[in-house]
């Protein structure tokens, strides 16, 4: 499992905008082969600040992601929200294992 | 889905025992009742980084996990492989809804 944890913060008064245009980039993404995860997040201390958490099989697939016509809508949509660039941090998934 | 991001750094050299404790409590907390998460994730560009990424259903399911025998476990075992006290981010899940 490969996991990227996307940290993003919105400029104050984007924030539903932005969760609406995330929520679609969430509904076709978790339907893409090899997504395992794609939650979306809302900082609990700060309205402003989310998190989105993106787990695939591998390489491939989170790769695959970026060539899909929803996260490119997701990207132009969301590019004059942004109040910083947001910072994908990568992880390896340990547990759970894959396939189980 | 109330989501709590876990950062942690460990000891150089703990990373094998960390990883086999938290095995342990993976294990037991992804049975828990009304938990939805519990992934264990290293990071991709330092080996002694992980992240927790425990997600549940609502607050009692959250608060009830610190009261499992596994999980009391886990933080004894690890409270000396620990390289700086370890960070926990409150979330809020907005996707995947409830229940979906």
């Amino acid at each position: 499992m490969q996991v990227t944890l996307v940290h993003v913060r919105v400029v104050p008064g984007q924030e539903d905008a932005f969760i609406e245009a995330t929520r679609r980039n969430h509904e076709a993404s978790v339907r893409e082969p090899g997504n395992l995860r794609f939650d979306v997040l809302r900082s609990a201390d700060d309205p402003s600040g989310f998190v989105l958490y993106e787990a695939y099989a591998d390489d491939a697939a989170a790769k695959a992601h970026k060539q899909t016509d929803h996260y490119l809508a997701w990207r132009d949509a969301v590019a004059p929200m942004m109040a910083e660039p947001r910072r994908g941090v990568p992880y390896d998934g340990l547990f759970p294992r894959a396939g189980s």
